[in-house]
């Protein structure tokens, strides 16, 4: 018998008081949470939108992940998509569906480590919904906002002919350790195949280089979600151009996870693992690239998204969320 | 075998393909969906936030709703909590994470539904998410958006001792329809019934009454989700006073409700009746109240919460999302 209480065994309101202590205002919030809706400061006139929703047993897995690893994926892929259009993330609202046989300790866990990364990173928790799911079922859904500062959002489609094609962040990292636990490798000694179990873990994503690209005048600016090859292409589509990744500008990134998996599964890790969550820019030839950030390829005439890796054609992989 | 293709039989591409035709942009987008983010205009310097999620076979049965119902209540709740602090609404996000069975048809009468209605209301449809979800499981998450036009947010915490507790819209109305679909009444003549059902399965909110209570002067505004007794237990505690509730002034509410469900279950469906999503405000008594709103009480001195009628104690009732 376990001694947790359970979601069913205490009162919704129990449940907020163990939930709110964890979201410290960040000063943004006109109005906090509580009431019928927040009120947030969007003092540059804009405000920059996204929902992002995980699963348990899609998205996670209990055995693999604890509420902290839930808390910072379920985060992390909300921000890094704030990120990238070049704006600063100011706030995010959570609704959790949850079977009622949830231990509330599991949602406290995930409150406690959401509302530290929130406080650090100074996102305000502004609101939440808590809602029942039926047996099994565990749905988070966070979205987030964020500030331009009065800067013009950084889109997918001003890759230029000629522009570099840019990395800021790991390549890979998220499917090698997905494919670490796919083995059923919960925990590793190599240090590559600990920083794979702990990124597809705990993802962070370099969310300061989004208005950073901004700054040093990127055309184009996205984040890697479903693989490099995938997202590359998407660039290409929205820009009305083609990709050349240069093999050799991602030795290192494949070299880096051969260690932890193997080199066929480290370089398919690298051209398409998702849950990435880096930043992948086009930035003008001319100028270097700023701190931070690494060639991976160029911006070439040919098809609108193909992508190509030393002049010969791949195919895009990624993951379609509803493919078998 | 069934014709009708499911999310897993189409890609995800083709799924968008069929979605996205029916949001049209309002003028508010600066950047409308399509890329990592959207951006939206804040002109008067704020943004009012509120999420709010619904499961199949707890929030609503396909048996009972249409996947045009499940738009409008999806989108009405949200929508009505916007309302409620006085804003206008301005744009959704929505997530949804479907069993692949769901049919793909499902998914687009959904979006045909919500596009017309924030079409028809100015409210942009500015991001979504799709995931899939285990076998059964259909969920629906929204986050709407909301803009004050630079008045101050109109919250739970104002009413003053002496002012007029006043409603806009009906009370009971999608309790007696949940109480009538609990009894296998699908459909009904009676008028009382028929709108009953109607209010339940697709449920509007007078959104306007929102900025219209600020204009007027409201001290204290919320919409009514968990049912009279409990969302005015609500402005009492946030308020630091006690409602005291006139039943000759419910007294129409309830004989309306009667035709559909009987006495007993007209005033508990008035009383107690969630998801009506009419709103509730604390008038000053010396104004008269703006059209369309009626007295339904008075704001006294007593302890903070306690909800009376006609001077006598009521339990405060509604829902509570784990309670067994």
């Amino acid at each position: 018998m376990s001694e947790e209480p359970t979601l069913a065994e205490v009162s919704e309101e129990e449940i907020l008081g163990r939930i709110f202590p964890h979201f410290r205002p960040t000063g943004a919030e006109l109005l906090g949470p509580g009431d019928d809706a927040a009120v947030l400061a969007a003092a540059s006139g804009s405000v920059v939108v996204t929902t992002d929703a995980m699963v348990r047993g899609r998205d996670w897995l209990d055995e693999w992940s604890t509420p902290e690893d839930v808390a910072a994926k379920s985060l992390t892929q909300n921000l890094a998509d704030i990120a990238a259009m070049g704006a600063v993330p100011t706030a995010v609202v959570v609704a959790l569906v949850a079977d009622p046989a949830t231990p509330v300790a599991w949602l406290e866990r995930y409150a406690a480590e959401l509302g530290s990364r929130c406080a650090r990173l100074g996102v305000s928790v502004a609101g939440g919904d808590l809602s029942s799911a039926p047996a099994g079922t565990v749905m988070l859904s966070i979205t987030a906002l964020g500030d331009l500062a009065g800067r013009e959002p950084l889109t997918r489609a001003g890759a230029r002919v000629g522009d570099v094609l840019a990395v800021c962040g790991p390549l890979g990292r998220s499917g090698a350790g997905l494919a670490l636990l796919s083995d059923g490798v919960v925990e590793a000694d190599h240090p590559a195949a600990a920083a794979a179990l702990a990124h597809h873990r705990r993802p962070d994503a370099p969310l300061a280089a989004g208005p950073q690209a901004v700054s040093a005048g990127a055309h184009a600016l996205m984040d890697i979600s479903d693989g490099l090859l995938r997202d590359a292409a998407r660039i290409g589509r929205a820009s009305g151009v083609a990709i050349d990744l240069d093999s050799g500008l991602l030795a290192e990134d494949i070299a880096a996870l051969v260690p932890a998996v193997g080199t066929d599964r480290a370089r398919e890790c690298v051209l398409a693992g998702g849950e990435e969550h880096s930043l992948l820019a086009a930035y003008p030839s001319e100028r270097g690239l700023p701190e931070g950030w690494r060639p991976v390829g160029a911006i070439v005439a040919g098809p609108a998204g193909q992508v190509a890796a030393d002049g010969e054609a791949t195919t895009p992989r990624g993951w379609d969320h509803f493919a078998g």
